[in-house]
């Protein structure tokens, strides 16, 4: 054990690859997303963490309303992209088969395995960063990436990333279930 | 293309596997995290998405500090038992080796790759959640996880979590690189 410091500026390992879809002024634009999470259980609760210089907040305050899709691995060069070619230069409506929900203002992309809408809840704003949390409203995929009626992650194939390395990651092999292989240490565990 | 709606208690693909680390009567707690993310670059904000009924809210508010540690896939039965018994009923203080960084109150754990130290700024009261925002104050890793200064996400070999299928995964492949793959493209792009 030889432990060091590595300083404040750490990341998840690994965090989701997720493209945030909003509307500006009627034309859908697409930012790659990394600060994502759930988080509340009920109601269904997502927060995604967007710099302010983004052109997406333009859409987010337009609208209310933003959508988080979940790319696989053949849309890499087009995720990065998206995360390279900011909308205040680029048109990247055209880049997706669009579609829209319930909402009618959160651009959704066809090609993606797994896409939720969200209404707007809230709006923290920390120093650099608006953090956006919506409420999941509905949420569209296609039957070939569900096992067992839910998202098989396998067959969505997503993207996985790092940082600061910046790097892009597959899904690897199943390890084991969740909320289970610890039972039996617990069955022997002293309460 | 046959699109079908999948309802609203959806996940992101993939969620981390972190360990929450709080102090609750100088006793350390731990509970399995997947509600996660960065949410600020300046300074760097981390947020976690804690069920309301969860031992480890009493930690928090307690000392205003939390831990976030990375477990690797030799972790996976005790970090499942730490999600699986709560603090209220398990004393999970002699589970891992302990460490404290420079807030002396957010216990870390010797065995994971990398660990994070946080000072609680805010509060988000969510129905069913309460999302906590801490600054990161310091970082913990040891010399074997990095490579050239940086984490490396293949040394730390850490778990991913799908839900609601409930199972973990490993790290698959290198797919490609971030804010690069995309260049030639918007190169290509019309402003």
């Amino acid at each position: 054990m030889s432990r060091v410091r590595y300083g404040t500026h750490v990341f998840m390992y690994p965090m989701p690859v997720t493209l945030l879809g909003v509307n500006v002024g009627n034309r859908p634009n697409f930012m790659a997303l990394g600060w994502v999470s759930r988080v509340n259980a009920n109601p269904p609760l997502v927060g995604c963490g967007v710099a302010k210089n983004h052109y997406t907040n333009k859409g987010v305050i337009e609208n209310r309303t933003f959508s988080i899709g979940i790319p696989t691995v053949s849309m890499l060069e087009k995720t990065d992209y998206c995360g390279l070619a900011s909308g205040k230069l680029f048109d990247k409506s055209a880049l997706f088969e669009v579609f829209y929900g319930d909402l009618g203002s959160a651009p959704m992309i066809a090609e993606c395995p797994l896409s939720m809408e969200c209404r707007l809840a809230q709006t923290i704003e920390n120093p650099s960063n608006n953090f956006y949390i919506g409420e999941i409203v509905a949420s569209y995929t296609e039957e070939k990436y569900l096992t067992g009626g839910h998202p098989d992650i396998k067959k969505i194939n997503p993207l996985l990333l790092t940082m600061p390395d910046n790097r892009y990651w597959t899904v690897g092999e199943y390890a084991g279930d969740a909320w289970k292989a610890g039972m039996a240490m617990k069955n022997q565990s002293e309460k």
